[in-house]
């Protein structure tokens, strides 16, 4: 019984395979790699009762993850996030089985800490020491912490408008941190001239093959959490788009293994009216999508003006008859106090977007009453708490309220 | 097979009892009221082998928690947060088997989730409509959110200094939030005032007998967790004292139920230098504290001057043969950077602490060398973001690094 059964890396592109025993960054084509596995030999080995024992963290699928040896796992403690009833919030919508998986409940408070676990650990056995990554924020504080952990040294550079609580994380873990004057993409640019220079290993969303395996636990744990029966739909808030083609790697894995043979769920990318790139690649039935010039929203981790993956969400979507929907703003904010006030969580704004998308999904007749429904919040609200306005009366010594 | 194995109320101070199909609040002598259970009949129906496919949260334990029917659970996934090994900053201070409970990887980020979860449940079951409570900022949260989501009105009073995050979640949640230009004990006398008149249910810390029997959970989680073997030291933060109360219950309920048979771990309670009332106690062999005056740390959650809990927690320490002890600020901080940069976890100045607390016990020899450790870390660090002084270099686009 081996740890990992995994088997080679592939472009999904142009078919070209590589060793998973090497280090490897795109595919020669410049396309991401993925992580192929021996299913068909696993499928043989282990069932889906086997895992029911196991620890409560994303590494009790560990037969379906790339690290190879236990002992090369860093792990904090991520995964196995509650997946909550919404009963107040889907009797408001009109969707009575609306479930939410919590990320905010996860190491960092952000589902990022899945993709640098798995990300970290396999480098680590790969042998690097020394790795780089531009950051919006919460990506940049779970890799610098897992890092940190595995003894591996990282360089992260980080706009100067990324959330404040991150830069913390980032600056506390010990990572060497820069704050770039600029965008995203302008640390990217800085990071890859590192990286040539310094021969760093390049941790940039799906520039490495490995953080989608983690992401890829969400629609395992989904699968396993619902007594390993498909939902009908899953609401993912899509920037970079490696959770939503992770999940649909998931549930076509499982397909594989024998384990579920229902149709896979609808999945639904959700952006920001201000930054859907992925959208309107979607309305036009286009099979890739194009930058979308100054981007701005208050959901600053869906604010990826072009995904390096975008081809690959695209497919996820057209494969489930699944759609893709853009949210504004203001919706997005209101959505998340009623969320707050309804059901007493305080989900992050990206979160808040797959709520509304599903009220106007359920409202446009797109998701059916009895369907069963899965939003994804994707962090704390805590992370960003200025997206919060309070207006609180204060009292005096010897007041009475 | 009942879902709760509750059979009363108790004092621990007069032995007076009380009926738990009441609402209840102190005791008539002014005592907080312990619950108790029925473990003999309990032992004839569960054994710890059956707790292992359980839900992954901390009711895995109903049967050891009073809530009666299960529709009456109000939960967001809190509980079976990771045991975390800490191997680089055990051997830094000498202490090869050094754990960390990580109280950080729970909805609102701190274990007060989980004594809200139990509380708000239990007066959801009571038919409470109305609670009102006094908070430093992160039990207001927590019982803020936890009430609305029950359906429950609350009614939080906070100094003005708490931490800005946790006035957040308090407006986020819909609660009647009050901001106190006065210290937490001003927002005491506040919310008293409005019970008396206006009939509401007391939430103050130990003035309903159920938020401790939530904290308890992290004592049965400790001990399924090292499969049903003790610990040799626990250390916790000790403010208001409940979470080592709630652990030394939990600990003595497993030895009745016969379910562990070793003696107890000796308890720590580690306080702030400039906030110890316990410590001072506890060098004087006294059974209560006295009033701290001028208490002061950045250590926002254990600035507790006198916890009307006060005499349990010496009881506890005194029966397990455990001690106290008091860090200063600078140490505390300096700790928490040096788990960031060994571990790659971010943890609260509480948390802190009680490495601060191992590192000082292990260097006087009161705690061996093998001996198995755990450190109670309370929550986030990102809950406080500012007690890290962050100092980065800004770079402009076109620069290197």
């Amino acid at each position: 019984m081996k740890y990992s059964y995994i088997s080679h890396l592939y472009c999904p592109k142009c078919a070209a395979t590589y060793d998973h025993n090497q280090v490897n960054q795109l595919c020669e084509c410049g396309s991401p790699l993925l992580v192929d596995y021996n299913l068909k030999e696993l499928s043989q080995h282990l069932s889906k009762e086997d895992i029911i024992n196991r620890t409560s963290d994303l590494w009790r699928y560990h037969e379906l993850l790339p690290v190879q040896k236990k002992e090369n796992v860093i792990t904090l403690g991520e995964g196995m996030t509650p997946l909550l009833q919404m009963q107040r919030i889907g009797r408001d919508m009109d969707i009575p089985n609306l479930l939410m998986k919590d990320e905010g409940i996860i190491p960092t408070g952000s589902f990022k800490a899945r993709g640098a676990a798995v990300g970290v650990s396999k480098a680590k056995e790969l042998g690097v020491e020394d790795l780089a990554m531009p950051t919006n924020g919460n990506a940049g504080a779970a890799w610098g912490l897992y890092s940190t952990r595995a003894g591996i040294r990282s360089t992260i550079v980080m706009p100067e408008d990324a959330p404040k609580i991150t830069r913390n994380e980032v600056a506390i873990s010990g990572a060497n941190l820069y704050i770039i004057n600029g965008l995203i993409s302008d640390a990217g640019k800085v990071v890859s001239e590192a990286v040539k220079e310094r021969n760093l290993f390049d941790a940039s969303t799906l520039k490495e093959p490995y953080r989608i395996e983690g992401k890829k636990t969400m629609g395992l744990e989904i699968a396993e959490q619902l007594n390993w029966k498909m939902p009908d739909v899953i609401l993912y808030p899509t920037g970079g788009g490696v959770g939503i083609i992770g999940i649909y790697k998931a549930l076509t894995e499982l397909k594989e293994l024998g384990w579920m043979d229902e149709d896979l769920p609808r999945l639904v990318a959700v952006q920001a009216e201000d930054c859907a790139p992925i959208v309107k690649a979607w309305q036009e039935r286009k099979e890739e999508s194009e930058f979308w010039k100054n981007s701005s929203t208050v959901a600053f981790g869906i604010n990826v003006p072009k995904a390096i993956g975008d081809f690959l969400v695209l497919d996820a979507l057209y494969k489930t008859d699944g759609c893709a929907i853009a949210i504004d703003d203001e919706a997005i904010l209101h959505e998340q106090e009623k969320i707050a006030s309804l059901e007493g969580a305080f989900v992050c704004p990206e979160g808040a977007a797959t709520f509304v998308a599903a009220r106007r999904l359920r409202k446009s007749g797109w998701i059916k009453e009895h369907e069963v429904v899965v939003a994804l919040n994707t962090g704390m609200g805590i992370k960003y708490p200025d997206t919060v306005s309070v207006n609180v009366p204060t009292i005096e010594i010897g007041d009475k309220i």
